[in-house]
């Protein structure tokens, strides 16, 4: 393939965040563009597991519990993250998977406005959050209901009976960003708490919770924080709540003396009592060791990168591929979107494959969305432009038109 | 220290399972006698870890997903399971952590019985599924409340009001092992359905749930599975009750096409529909590989082992150590002991340090439980000869009188 032009070559040469692609494992050959779905391979995480399992697992076996502290690991690395999103080191844990912390938060505000009989969600944004708000007003026979919204009607439906509005900050599709600060003012105007789903933003965004006055919120530990395959996640609970806040997921860990065995449940300081079963060592260590590679950047920076990738990568796509009917479905304004591009086109699944087999890894979201995700601390301006000369390469030949693509969507 | 004589040599010379030693990592002048709380590390999973991260997830990145079936997963590391613990390969799943999978099955059995008020828990044994109880309790309105009872009343509690009866089959601290069966049977003679807790059961004793005719079950992935610290759980859903069973946390990975996005949740086939978020891979393929260690052998080999183990450890105890104050709590007979014994002293916690001290690792759980496990896969009669000469030695010299180990409790 053809070198870069100069022009690109210099946002390479000028980027303050250049040097930290080297802290990633990367294979060669590959343009990865599905950092949104699953962050690449830090170098510090393998050597974390490999040390993880030999030494403390296998030589410290039961004593590193303490001599390790993997009791306070949820706590330290939710304390990581709580830097990344805005939040007090008090306010976040790392546990469980996304959906099991919504289940908690959405049960925590069920009891916190009981008077009220909705919660308020997205419609065709990432499912896992409606099914879990169906799932606990299955569980509570009925005494919150779902309401599905459409985002362009969400803020208005918001009334006098919403307990609680449950919203993914970046749509995973789109990639379209509420703004937070003024979605959890129209909610607190009403009476109602905000949960956020910060899957698609933490590490990636700027996200300040604080600031915005949020409530909860729960987040992905395997996109943009690259802390590996179904990493734990995490959950946020404001201070001014945790005090009343409780969770139905009442397990030992979150007990304020676990390891006095008593009968019953007495729910720990503070957000400590979100947790709940034994957290997983070598999992959460990956993600602690990934975080470290995050937080030696401002992510002010890996913001600004990210919009500047995803800027390049429309305008050469609209350049380059002007004409073979790809259509731009995420905002144009970086500012009100998330670190990834979507394009439109009828045969988009097809195209994905094509670019998968010439190296360029991106996502294929039905029916018809091209999603490219971009992670600024190991994608490279120079990757944009290749992937854009792929797909140009793909588009020009046909090369999607092989019938192998099509056999492989009709199986899908 | 001296060498064990030849009698306890001939037992390690003649143990079928002597061989398994050597595929464990195991940390030079230990004996430990914990890994009924956290197993000892299998070779193979240190070795498919590494793999898992440097070339899955660093190599394969998203496209692992498919190319080396991490979506499969939970329903093949859930099958390796079933074959230990009597279950058909569509009747278990491993997935978060124990105390989120009693959850699930507690809810699910709530609705199952919804007519019935009363969930019966036994009072002393370990707390998260009493805890767990409690908040499903809570959340459900008071639809369902837990019946604590002591183990000599519980049997006799189960009446016409018990929608479910949570036992944990061998009792964490002083083993004791319920009769699974004849339980069930009662249970079932009174309406009633049954959940097992398998923590300390699975991987070591001869666990037979169909057998049992048993409805629903849970366990612990890093006791006796060796999965690593905090290892994804696994639970047990009989495959009579799988169409009806329905659970609160319903993930996306529960959805019966959790790749269509639909906005409204479908139940997933059978026992998948209990999986809710994103698996922990790099945990979850440690448990599979420790799996493949256990599944080379026979349980029933493992369980007459474990019993054999238990049953030298006791004799000498009682001969080498008379006069000490130790008192056995734990039952004496095998067969109603899980792959542990319990000693009851008042100095406990400061002979339990000084054990430690001197290289041999057990637990101490209050107020004055010294308790020892017994995991035949890596243990040998030696171990057990050494254990108890050390014991022996702490007992006679009184090194556990040294103020250091008084101040450890007070500060404890």
């Amino acid at each position: 393939m053809d070198q870069p032009p100069p022009d690109v070559a210099a946002l390479d040469e000028s980027d303050p965040l250049a040097a930290q692609r080297a802290k990633f494992s990367l294979p060669d050959g590959i343009v990865y563009l599905d950092g949104n779905s699953l962050g690449a391979l830090p170098v510090a995480a393998m050597e974390r597991v490999a040390r993880v399992v030999r030494r403390e697992w296998g030589e410290g076996l039961i004593r590193s519990w303490n001599a390790h502290d993997w009791i306070g690991l949820p706590g330290r690395v939710g304390a990581k993250i709580a830097g990344l999103i805005g939040a007090g080191p008090g306010e976040v844990v790392a546990a469980d998977s996304t959906s099991v912390n919504l289940f908690k938060l959405i049960a925590a505000a069920m009891a916190l406005r009981p008077g009220r009989s909705e919660i308020v969600g997205e419609l065709g944004n990432f499912p896992t959050d409606l099914y879990m708000i169906e799932g606990a007003s299955w569980f509570s026979a009925g005494r919150h209901r779902l309401r599905g919204c459409a985002a362009a009607d969400l803020v208005a439906a918001i009334d006098d009976q919403t307990a609680l509005v449950v919203l993914s900050q970046v749509h995973y599709k789109t990639g379209a960003v509420w703004d937070m600060a003024s979605v959890t003012l129209a909610a607190h105007a009403a009476g109602a708490l905000v949960l956020w789903d910060l899957s698609h933003s933490a590490g990636a965004l700027a996200v300040d919770l604080n600031a915005s006055d949020a409530d909860l919120a729960v987040g992905c530990g395997y996109k943009f924080l690259n802390g590996g395959p179904g990493a734990p996640a995490f959950l946020y609970v404001a201070s001014r709540h945790q005090e009343q806040a409780r969770t139905p997921l009442s397990g030992w860990m979150g007990h304020a003396r676990p390891f006095d065995f008593t009968d019953s449940y007495e729910a720990g300081e503070g957000v400590r009592r979100f947790l709940c079963g034994t957290p997983g060592i070598i999992g959460m260590s990956a993600l602690d060791a990934a975080l470290d590679v995050m937080l030696a950047v401002d992510i002010a920076a890996i913001q600004h990168k990210g919009r500047a990738l995803g800027d390049l990568f429309i305008a050469l796509v609209e350049q380059r591929c002007a004409g073979f009917g790809l259509e731009l479905a995420c905002p144009r304004d970086a500012s009100r979107r998330g670190s990834q591009v979507s394009f439109r086109h009828p045969h988009g699944y097809e195209i994905m494959q094509a670019l998968v087999d010439a190296g360029v890894i991106g996502d294929f979201r039905a029916p018809d969305i091209l999603r490219f995700g971009f992670a600024p601390l190991y994608i490279r301006y120079e990757d944009v432009w290749r992937a854009v000369a792929t797909l140009r390469d793909i588009l020009v030949t046909g090369a999607w038109r092989a019938p192998d693509y099509a056999v492989r969507r009709a199986v899908t």
